[in-house]
């Protein structure tokens, strides 16, 4: 597997993206906010979705399409409306701009699916939107940094890559795209990822291969615990390369570049996490199932308290120790061991040492650390990646009307 | 039902408090630590604990003793220290205390109780605690100021009332102490409250009643959604008012009398919460059942995402509606409908004008102000208190070594 430079989703063969500006929140913003991800001959598409109760527009109307069909030429994109709580008017916005964009590409009808992301509760400025299809296609290239740019909010920074994989009968190439966990002040923005590859697969093998992917990245990350309308992970494969990874060895080697290409997304998500300063990684490891090593880890991951710690460089390993117990698994207290790092802190639920703080305190205070927690309940481990809670959270969540 | 100017634990007939400054955590704190809550005559005690699998050896301790038989004398309290995570140790620490002071107080054995609060996984100073039980026993007063004091930790100020209730038969008293969901930075603290009455009541009647006012109290209430190793109530009642509440409508007037208590004090404790700046009053309303109810309303009420939007002042009612679906709750997105305070600024799902922002802005702004989310799903309803996110919560819960 090798990493491609500046790749992204328009890397794979037969794919070709676009981004402008519209300027869809009418705020006089310059930001790319309008993309296009389209490819030469028609996708077979997988997906996953947020599990919110309340799904947007475009949530709606492409699980309904996915249901229908699996084959698909591309996506339409959009950030600063997520077209969410916007009733039967925002699902025929959706349907209005992928039925032009289809005409004007000459698609079949129901070809393209369509994903938003920003303020919740106001309607798509349609009419811009239409009338800029045009503008969208002519600048469709094998660039995707301007696509790249147009999905995000708060984030600040693009998140692609691609990754070329070799195989006994050829190569193929798995690309992605992300919007981060971010908000576009002071309202709800989302998670969002596209992925492409060139590779011909099973549509069973297919979606196997997408949910064990998502389940290990962008489903094993956190920022705040708060679950978006609009989370979508799409998987585009159009076939392009000729090698057909549905089987084997070669089945192997796609899982490994989707998942890693899913996991690196998901950590640059949350690197650029509001206001993060700090990237965490939590393992919770020997617990009694699966469930219970997800359930405490993702506890830590979300607690405000140990959010608050990470931030502050505390080794409060006691805080660790009541969050566990609050996580409401099975496990005894005098089991437990933690590690920072590779430093032993705590060994079988009591601190080892007095003099080890500050060398805990060192390993807190750099941007990237480790905590894992040993339960000795079982055999069952989980690892879930995090950011702090800073100032900043509170400031770019809190600010009205900046 | 009259407010008693000043009330608190002591107030009720034959109970007497003291508080003392010892130094627990050894850092030149002057601040009063030490606490001892006593009955002339045996008090008949109801408890609750928290649910948090890793439990502080005091907790232990009392779970044990309360399970073996019903009549104390009353408690022994400290704050600076949890005396959590601290194994065999910890539990026998708590057994010496309360055994010296029995011995001192000529009390039978296991006749005393005991709460602490402070920092985790450290063991108490026991020689010193041992040692200074005589100077508590003689600072014992009908004054509770100074007990209210010992157990506090980051909170800002002591939280204490009592109430007289008039019957046909006489009169009786309930009084109340708490300490708040506050921080010792940098470790964890914890929620304790001790209620007393001058009553006497049936053991089952006194148990279901404090069960309620909890329900409806103290478990009714979030700062940061963290669950300590700590969180007790306590209601001591010692029949020296002579007043028998056990049934009908005496029972009425003990439980609305003890259900205010209750709730006035879990009400102090969220307006002093961490670098709270408001007190926010969540109701979800017509819900299919109590469960989706409460959990719909703690879901909001934990969501850092609406506690930022609070501090903000933030009308940003698309992020209540994705929070309430979150929450995972049956209920129909296009039937929601929700207050701010009087004024019904979202109908049916969709904001009912824009032009209410503003009014829903100057609400935000207040101190104190209420949503009412109705779900328009069912017959069940449920209120419960949080507080804003704050830079001030950050700041408390991260700085290291303040």
């Amino acid at each position: 597997m090798i990493l491609i430079k500046d790749g992204g989703v328009a890397t794979p063969l037969g794919f070709q993206a676009a981004g402008i500006n519209i300027d869809i929140k009418g705020t006089g913003s310059t930001k790319k906010d309008y993309g296009l991800l389209i490819s030469d001959v028609p996708c077979q598409v997988s997906a996953t979705f947020t599990k919110n109760r309340v799904k947007a527009a475009p949530v709606i109307y492409d699980m309904k399409l996915l249901d229908e069909q699996s084959d698909f030429f591309g996506i339409i994109v959009n950030s600063g409306n997520a077209n969410a709580c916007t009733g039967q008017i925002g699902l025929e916005d959706t349907e209005k701009i992928c039925k032009e964009a289809e005409n004007i590409l000459e698609l079949p009808d129901k070809s393209l699916l369509m994903a938003s992301t920003g303020v919740i509760g106001v309607r798509l400025p349609i009419d811009k939107m239409l009338q800029h299809i045009n503008e969208l296609v002519e600048n469709l290239d094998d660039e995707d940094s301007n696509f790249s740019e147009s999905i995000l909010t708060t984030d600040t920074r693009p998140k692609k890559l691609a990754v070329l994989v070799e195989t006994d009968n050829g190569s193929f190439v798995v690309g992605g795209v992300a919007k981060g966990a971010g908000m576009i002040a002071p309202d709800m923005a989302t998670m969002l990822a596209f992925i492409t590859t060139d590779v011909i697969i099973d549509k069973n093998a297919q979606d196997e291969a997408l949910l064990l992917a998502v389940e290990n990245s962008f489903n094993s990350i956190t920022v705040d615990g708060d679950m978006s309308t609009n989370d979508s992970v799409f998987l585009f494969s159009n076939g392009m390369s000729g090698i057909n990874v549905s089987h084997g060895n070669n089945y192997e080697l796609f899982k490994e570049a989707l998942n890693f290409v899913c996991s690196e997304l998901a950590k640059m998500i949350v690197k650029d996490g509001e206001g993060a300063t700090k990237f965490v990684t939590i393992t919770v490891k020997n617990a009694k199932s699966y469930d219970d090593a997800k359930k405490c880890a993702f506890k830590i991951a979300n607690s405000p308290l140990c959010k608050t710690m990470f931030f502050g460089s505390d080794p409060n390993w006691g805080r660790l120790m009541a969050t566990i117990g609050a996580s409401m698994i099975e496990f005894n207290e005098d089991d437990v061991d933690i590690y920072f790092d590779n430093l032993k802190y705590v060994a079988n639920g009591t601190l080892i040492d007095p003099d080890l703080e500050d060398k805990a305190y060192e390993i807190m205070k750099k941007s990237e650390f480790a905590i894992t927690i040993d339960l000795k309940a079982g055999n069952f481990s989980k690892t879930v990646y995090t950011c702090d809670f800073s100032y900043d959270y509170v400031k770019i969540n809190a600010d009205y009307r900046t």
